[in-house]
């Protein structure tokens, strides 16, 4: 056995994930029109992009909406990135009317957590980041507890103390607002605690991801799990949604069961509902992080 | 290529699963005290009875609800039920004031099935019926429509046909109590569209089971698909339950779900939704019918 | 109860799927290279087309296989056709040397289903057949026994006995060519236990599909279930193939798994197999049906 | 924002499951026999035990092999526990003739967690262990590399560095033997990628869980997802065992599969392998540690 006396090779907070360079993503929607995916291809085939992907979808042909993910190479993208953006903007913007966006593929997304005290949605996000399964950057974490402080410096990101007590929570809102503008890209809910209010929601500026249980039926209020033990249900679940001003009703991203059966007590339906929440949040911030996920009113597109 | 002038063997309506000959399943809840299992393992052991197997829970061991399922082989078991049933009471009943009930494996449950326009849950059993997958004798189909008639008689099974037009129901269900009375041990709800009065559960007297989808979240009302479709979930499931005065909120069976996206349309989503109904109806028949299912308040025990 | 004295309305035996109209589905693949999905959307688009979907997939931006499906919309498609292929042959094939092939989606792909003595997974395709499922029509079906003909013809479907006994099996295979040539565009081997011989795969001259249990860890042989048993496997599934040479070797379309348990007979654990095997055969034809694979080399690629 | 100077609560090395106090858990197994679950539920009646669960399962109710886990609670086991296990002993192995085994549920087992470089599997069992979701103590933590020390330390568990180079493997596994004898009831092969010796098996004197990819069908060699991938299978999975001196061949636990298609990479698909691989083997874990799982020949009897 080997003494091991030194620290061995330092974490870093940045992601680990193998970003592609030269690749860029662009997403497109708006009124469906004949001639778009065309129109669209013509002007990144004619400035030298090689699609990588291309997905696409109209919820009706005949004048629905339409939408569309492409993933493309292009070399020197940095530089050919105005050009190309200036091109698109003529095209998508002013010749067919849609919206669209383009993100370079080797730029993760800045991410803030906010967490209260329970760490399993937590740790899985800093522990998939870690391990580069998600193309994004732990900006920071964020909590009204301190208890995951020590886990989160860990992993070699800060850690932030917002205490949130008493009924007035906007002095904490607004210090969490503080820290987190201009900063980051995307904020995620992993069992923070707080209901956080419009104006914060406003303010924040970026899309905000929450999760919660989810059981068929639902279970109002309180005590969930205690409730769904007593009406025998057979399966657990966990929602992933962008957080809107109806709470818990904004458009959802991911959904997962877990069956359960009448030998297991309320807390072991928690804790078996612990393992979905962990996993489907993982799944919806990967899939925003890497463009997948498009906006559509109460509806998402996921490519 | 060989002419087959004739029919090929008649097929059979009652099941053709190869039920146990000389077993008994004894079913035994109330509550919980020490030296039960001892007790009941003891009355059959000296009864002759070897178990097959033992299936116990206890919602708290400590002064909680006690369930026990217990197959046992007892050779002759007609002859000795009569004796073994005055033991069981004596030391169940008498002694510890717990309920108990004792089917013979050999005897398939009784089942009536009613059904409307759809046929995937109707069929589905009549067909798993056919292959022997459950202990149960299909004794009639009762529809207030009649195009699934000719399907059901292909199977060798009578089919009624029971109008339920107009506001008043009560000459229908009088009519549908007046078959299966009697007749039948268990009544299947197979997408069977009208709802049934508290009356006609009381005079049926025997256990309703049925099926609904089921959706995180909850969806009030008609359309249920189009409304999940617009609110963008990503599952959708199926529930079946002992049927109660509290409409589609008795005691869950079983429970499922199937995965969508944003690329279905709602009646694409039905027709999977459809799939999963009838597989959840079909797991939640077999069990009943197998013994395996405890009702306990608002909650069931499946061993 | 009314009594019904009449058959109720015959079941056809073509489709019931309702098939779009004026919709072509246009499936290419060969060397991946710039500028491919502009080309293509361009003659769609010049030829008045309106693309419904279109997906598409390259195993290597650089130099890879590229695949392509799309779905669009044509006004008078049937009078359009051949214009527009010998447009797509100028630019597909002339231009870029891949290979392509165009399908009109009203018109149901022509099934033939081999069977034996098992009926789980003809049956399931019957019935999905029937109930609009997937854009079929079952022309025939053939079995080498001939307990399942009153099934099929109830079905309104033609059903052939064709014996495969000794050795020689050439004379069978002899007829079932026959039967099949120039009949159907698919057969579909739904359980049949007959080796079929290269001779037979070669004068077919459709796609043949197969569906086989497969275990983690695989057994060879004969009663793999029992074999499963006792090596205490927890999953049983099952995986549906287009047949090749290499027996059961062939690209592998759709796989699924249950899950079982100690307390599970080999027959047991076989009837839950029977329930995967039908499930995945079902995705399996419906998925082909629709144009979804694209088989390169030994894979599928599935849109 | 608080400033948190100091580091918050340390954690312990230690479970932190609430264990159960004054519960033992018994397993029998041996030849099935008429009155056996009658002869050790009166024993433990008879003892002042009072029967919290109960599983029993038989391979064959006429001369199979018999299988019990029987949870009871009993005031001052530790002071009763010598008695009790006289009477079993007396009971189950003089008459009967079977063995049997009686755990103390207050005590986790102690565990040492053996890893490489792959560092998915060993920390989720660490995270779950901290979690108190397995009723274990991690004792030690082995590896052949150092990569993972920092980790294991930071959950404040022993890591010891145990080189494995060159052909000659004993000197490391006799240090690796000395030392885990008589310190751990369980050693986990955590994605140890060294093959070990029989006389390692023999000498370890304790049972060895190893976790391995899984696949339908099964590929042998190096480089398993990325001939899945060249073969186009649609499901991946995981199978964690008990290692026997048949390598990757001994009793199943547990197994599970993930879908997977086309558009994933051999590395894409490897990652998701490992999302599976860790539940798998943190379920095989808990149920070991909990007293589930009872292995006969090459089966596994999990209660």
């Amino acid at each position: 056995m080997e003494q091991i006396m030194t620290l061995v090779e330092p974490r870093p907070a940045a992601t680990s994930a193998k970003l592609p360079s030269d690749e860029g993503v662009l997403l497109v929607e708006g009124e469906d029109q004949p001639g778009l995916i065309q129109a669209i291809t013509t002007v990144l085939h004619e400035s030298g992009a090689n699609i990588v992907s291309l997905d696409q979808y109209s919820d009706n042909p005949e004048g629905g909406h339409f939408f569309q993910r492409t993933v493309f190479h292009l070399p020197d993208f940095t530089a050919a990135r105005e050009d190309l953006e200036a091109k698109l903007d003529k095209v998508i913007s002013d010749d067919f009317g849609l919206t669209w966006r383009l993100n370079d593929r080797s730029v993760p997304k800045r991410v803030a957590i906010l967490a209260s005290t329970s760490d399993h949605c937590l740790l899985d996000l800093l522990w998939r980041h870690r391990r580069g399964e998600i193309p994004m950057t732990v900006s920071m974490v964020i909590s009204n507890h301190t208890n995951v402080a020590n886990d989160v410096r860990s992993f070699g990101i800060p850690f932030f103390h917002v205490p949130s007590q008493g009924a007035d929570k906007s002095a904490a809102e607004a210090e969490i607002v503080r820290l987190l503008r201009g900063n980051v890209d995307l904020v995620v809910l992993a069992r923070y605690m707080q209901i956080l209010s419009p104006s914060f929601l406003e303010n924040v500026e970026v899309p905000v991801i929450n999760i919660h249980h989810s059981f068929l039926p639902a279970f109002i209020g309180a005590g969930p799990y205690k409730k769904a033990k007593e009406r025998g249900v057979k399966l657990i679940g966990a929602t992933a949604h962008y957080v809107t001003e109806d709470l818990d009703e904004g458009p959802i991203i991911e959904q997962d069961v877990a069956r359960v059966d009448h030998s297991m007590t309320a807390a072991d339906m928690q804790r078996k509902g612990a393992n979905v929440e962990r996993a489907v949040l993982s799944r919806a911030v990967t899939w925003h992080c890497e463009d997948r996920v498009i906006r559509h009113g109460r509806e998402t597109v996921i490519f």
